[in-house]
């Protein structure tokens, strides 16, 4: 019983899932990283309940993937923000999406594009911008609503983490 | 509502999550990408039990990640191998991998390491080969337990899928 619990434990894929592996977790990343920093906005995007959030955010803070930062006294309340740990989730939240658009996107294609802040270019199979070559991260990519779906609802997410 | 319903819907990631966005599918994933294919050794390696491992099973085959494949007749028994929309999913976990290498990994380092098959060099940032800049990816990458875990238990799982 050992060996397999050994196994099993001690797996870096394992261990991330315990972490960002339940749907609402790798979603408020989502979120965060689109801009959206706050606790009722978490909450009317998500349309996820008070308790499930406050936990879920207890969680990411308590694992380093998000940071709590007040952002008014009396009552004090609080926006969150990834943390570099946080940051370094990109490409697995960049790969989920490409999956999805490639297996998921109806026939107006994706909903949502990542852009190469410089060049305009997107992310290839490797996350190198597709038109220069310069390799991709959170911090010098922006996301916005895709052309083909910008009628679908106002762009009320804010840019920058 | 039918807005904020339909923006969180239309989200690549979220229905990605769909598929496979708790814990036991991309665990079942990763097992079957690292060569074990049947239902029995299936619920060893990930000690889970049968009806849950079942349910997985069939979503997976249902969204087209993996196909049964019978390799037994009477009693007809099947192995679960990755299709190409499986296969796709590798960027996930290697990303998945990386980042639990980084923050979750012992005093022993990571557990696993994927290396360039042509080369035995390693995926960098952006998934290409540390060593040679080849691009990586499922099918030119194999797996195995790293030498500083080696004598961990005996590496059972067979190469290729």
């Amino acid at each position: 019983m050992l060996r397999r619990e050994y196994e099993n434990q001690n797996c870096s894929i394992a261990r991330t899932l315990e972490v960002v592996g339940e749907r609402w977790s790798l979603l408020i990343v989502r979120d965060v990283l689109l801009g959206v920093h706050r606790f009722d906005d978490l909450v009317e995007r998500l349309r996820i309940t008070r308790s499930v959030l406050t936990v879920r955010l207890e969680r990411l803070v308590g694992a380093g993937v998000l940071s709590r930062q007040p952002y008014q006294q009396r009552p004090v309340r609080y926006e969150y923000h990834l943390t570099d740990k946080g940051r370094q989730l990109w490409p697995i939240l960049i790969h989920l999406m490409r999956w999805g658009d490639e297996h998921y996107a109806g026939p107006q294609g994706p909903p949502r594009v990542f852009e190469h802040i410089d060049c305009g270019g997107h992310p290839d199979d490797h996350l190198c911008c597709d038109r220069c070559a310069e390799p991709l991260h959170a911090d010098n990519t922006k996301s916005r609503r895709s052309p083909t779906h910008a009628s679908a609802g106002r762009e009320h997410i804010r840019q920058g983490t």
